[in-house]
């Protein structure tokens, strides 16, 4: 009888905590030993998220009141800088996948630029493994502290990591374009995510100054072997969930689609769309896979590159599960393997 | 080792054939053997329905192109009219589940009537047992030919059937009114089906002469004993998955929830709220659930009954294959437990 | 030279407010003099409303702040409860179109009752005039204070209320099923009516107890000159704009069309369908107009009757236009003569 | 008493022939003479297009059936290759708006090229005048046969053009990044363009192929007095009406957006936004107006330029009586003034 593991969800109430409940809900080796969330704490999550009303799940609670004896890892769904603080505080010997903004980046002073404060767990950030799990599955299978990427960074990174890795592009003339859908916002009510307010348009936002753009910065210095900053504009699309990067690059466009073939021939989750196809932010939904493409450009040199997929799954608490696996020793693809939901 | 059943989809070019593809694709005790769709005969599933492409499966055939030889179940998406020809061409020792709306009605005449000519497979249609799971479970589990629901009617079913059995409504005062997304229209192109004329609004269509009605008749008088005729109105709403029944009964509100709650208790996949809360199609987006509530009206003795389903899953694919495990000797619920998809 | 009324718009920073502006800002007889929103005092209209970014408009500034000497007519989009406040407090001789519910009810029993607390200014509610405009034409003409109506109650009114008036459908037998847009919630963060929580589904909300059933209590009596309760259900859909109603009826079916059809022959804006079509909410979009329709059901002695309009226009700023149209003696329908916006 | 101008629209049963009967049926100066659409000739406009059955209109005609005695003006709403065809054979003194791609290339080479086929009527392509009115505004004036633009191009146009004429930016380094709603595609049913093919997902297509890559050849070759080539890809958002471009160029952030803003200042519907922000498409919906806005990349020397518009409206029905209202002599802005409908 294999053994099942007891998980945690800090931050149970939000979008990526439901959906974590969603996938581990049919995940055969796992179970969910505790939930909390502090402003909901007392209330059922079948009241919170009626959606997953059918299944035996632990009352909410706050997080003082989890009790984590016996438990094998804990998720933090939490609000960045609330999580480094509530992670600082829960025991060493808990495995931790933080799905917040707060393990990213592993410069301080890269975080206090962009965060706009000191960190206030430095000896754990130092201790944090990136959770982009194709780049760093080794590091994650033995972390402890596993840092979830944010979901417009991993979109973008799986388009062009490979591409500077194999040197063919040039990494100085990076233009990424994004649209996401709006579950990435959160479930806090604000005005500019309202129905009326974000359905039938399109906008940009935080223009060349999202913070996204630090962990491109981190991880495409590093696989450049040299300083690489690009141009980046994120879109909110009226859709609930998926991402799509469009990506302008040079270099040649059939290098550059083996080069991306050729980095996740292996991958289970990664599909690399045949030369000159582009793919559809409703063609991964409600799944852990994502799909890339190539296309070259009438300009002779240059390249579109495209990766899809969805925030809250492989942008997120699918990439959660999927380090999660790794970190127990399980296989990777376990409880990820459920196709996309189109339409 | 258990064994892995042999399935075969016809029709697998349209939503409810893909819809089984993707329920399929993780059931632990089904392989997909075949798939055939004349029209795209020769591509690839995947090609077909980018969601579907990180699957392996065979590519699409004719029917007659279909090697049947241990196949142990045929799924027919087919379109109705056609699927009694094609069904009265397969082997006769092959069970079948058929998604369309050729056996759903016993009566030749009524079928006639409804479809607007005589039935093709008269022996077939006699044999054929009506797929609505709950309530014909024992004669599914031993039927050859089983006819899938009507998406609308099951949500109606499901509200008002036990109502009647258990006596606690006035039969000749039910209305049905009812909302349905957009895929329940298939993918074939039509005009009023584009985005741009179905998004952004709702209207009514077939008003008092939808098919489905047929189906309410047909059970609605068995559940009752005695002739039953409702009133019911479609609606088209701008989503792409659900149906939400809203029915205004006679009786007393709290008898009708007993008498709901009383006969679902045991189900795996109907979910009855707590008295006076009423449910949202969201909540059981990409899932085999149905939702069902009851609020009292401010007029005593009169009721609202609600249900929601995904017309997908319950209401065409996740039924026929709740149906298929039944026939099999399966758990009745492998490969449905997935939760719903939210947002 | 024809003289040009000087209004303003107390309440700016809404739905309906901001509706306000985009109607009368072609309106050849109408200039808006000042725009109060309190919690947006002192910013440009088109900050608040980019959609507005290229008029010439007043700054906003709190309600206290506004001048109104020279002031013909004001239009109040406040909160309800506040909105009653206010009032009170303003010139004895200024017209007041309100768009809020504190002056729909007459009876302040009734207001109590449905609105949780007594009403602040009782000699006010007694001048008011209810606005449904084409059966209280010649009140609102000569009135100081009219009271726009909800949306809801207008939709179903229109449906109703000519039936009840010529004697053609059973009073008791009345249900209203109703399907509205998100705007009709306002603009205030509520996490039920983010992108997220709203679209790609359906459900129905404040089942039998909606507040605007005291609209229809009061207005049904007075039709059927006899007290007239209804059964009411409102829905939420995932569109913006557009309110429909299905209305389930007693009566002969082509009386019934023929009693609306002579209500409303010579109406500009009311447009009653051929018999046996109903309407959609995406043909009256962004208009003000209502289009009507009437289907026999099945069952003889029975009919659905559909209404269907803009929320925000025929629904509220629209109509509040239309009457402060009369009531400074212009032609009826200037300013609104706009066709829909579709698709 | 002033002159009312008769004007005809051939190919009225798509939705640009539909929005110019939208605008038109409020315009002061022009009448609707004659309504022209083979397919459904005989028809009422009304029936094929609800939203416009409170007009009176004449009823649908084939393009033979049209009179066209004392018509001033023809707008034509056909498909291309058609176009040319048709308005080849009407009277040489009509004044013809054409809304189709058939005359929009000055080159017969490049028609050739990016259409397939060689031109059927050269001598008119020779006459046409680019209709991008502010560019091109002398000639409209006097022309007898205006080609309206592609809706994209025009979006790209508005933000590029200036940049291209005041030199502030590298003509070969321009990116248009581009997303378009779906009323664009027509009213032919498609499965591409169904609700659910659409709705929740966002994709590029035509990649680096997209026809309007000529018009941007065309316009920017003129404007910068050199060859320009542009990387261009569009993507299809799901909303029904808008487009938006973000365009990634070469300059200074602060002369480009001096260079946009002193090029538009005086153009009634060219709103450019203060440096910094950048625009939405649901604040121009429905309107004429486009909203332009400039943005400071991070790296030094880049800017992104954003341009939203209404396809229907500005990017075709709306550009195309813009025009009309030049030819016939009247006030530019004539029926064109309405405000966008937000939400």
């Amino acid at each position: 009888m294999d053994r099942v593991f007891r998980v945690v969800i800090l931050g149970a109430s939000g979008y990526t905590g439901a959906e974590l409940v969603r996938l581990i809900a049919t995940h055969p080796r796992m179970e969910i030993a505790g939930l909390a969330a502090d402003r909901k704490a007392g209330q059922r999550m079948g009241a919170v998220f009626p959606h997953l009303r059918h299944l035996e799940l632990p009352v909410l609670t706050t997080i003082p009141g989890l009790d984590l004896a016996g438990v094998d890892l804990a998720f933090c769904a939490l609000p960045h800088a609330t999580s480094q603080e509530v992670i600082a505080g829960l025991p060493r010997d808990l495995r931790i996948v933080d799905l917040s903004a707060d393990f990213r980046l592993r410069d301080p002073a890269a975080y206090a630029r962009w965060y706009g404060h000191e960190h206030r767990a430095l000896e754990l950030q130092a201790e944090a493994v990136y959770g982009l799990t194709e780049f760093y599955r080794e590091e994650i299978r033995s972390a402890r502290l596993v840092a979830g990427t944010g979901c417009n960074a991993a979109t973008g990174l799986y388009a062009i990591v490979p591409l500077l890795r194999a040197g063919v592009i040039d990494p100085d003339e990076i233009v990424i374009d994004l649209a996401t859908g709006i579950s990435g916002a959160g479930r806090g009510p604000k005005e500019e995510m309202l129905h009326a307010e974000t359905s039938e348009g399109i906008h940009a936002y935080n223009v060349a100054r999202h913070r996204h753009l630090a962990e491109f910065d981190q991880e495409f210095t590093r696989a450049a072997g040299r300083p690489v900053e690009v141009t980046f504009t994120p879109h909110l699309a009226p859709m609930n969930r998926g991402i799509l990067v469009t990506a302008y690059v040079r270099g040649e466009a059939a290098a550059v689609h083996a080069a991306l073939a050729e980095a996740y021939a292996r991958e289970p989750f990664l599909v690399v769309l045949p030369y000159g196809e582009s793919p559809a932010t409703r063609h991964v939904r409600g799944s852990n896979y994502v799909h890339l493409g190539v296309v070259a450009d009438r300009r002779p040199g240059r390249a579109m590159v495209f990766a899809a997929l969805d925030n809250l799954v492989k942008g997120s608490s699918g990439q959660a599960l999927q380090n999660a696996n790794l970190m127990l020793g399980l296989p990777e693809t376990m409880g990820l393997e459920a196709a996309p939901l189109f339409p």
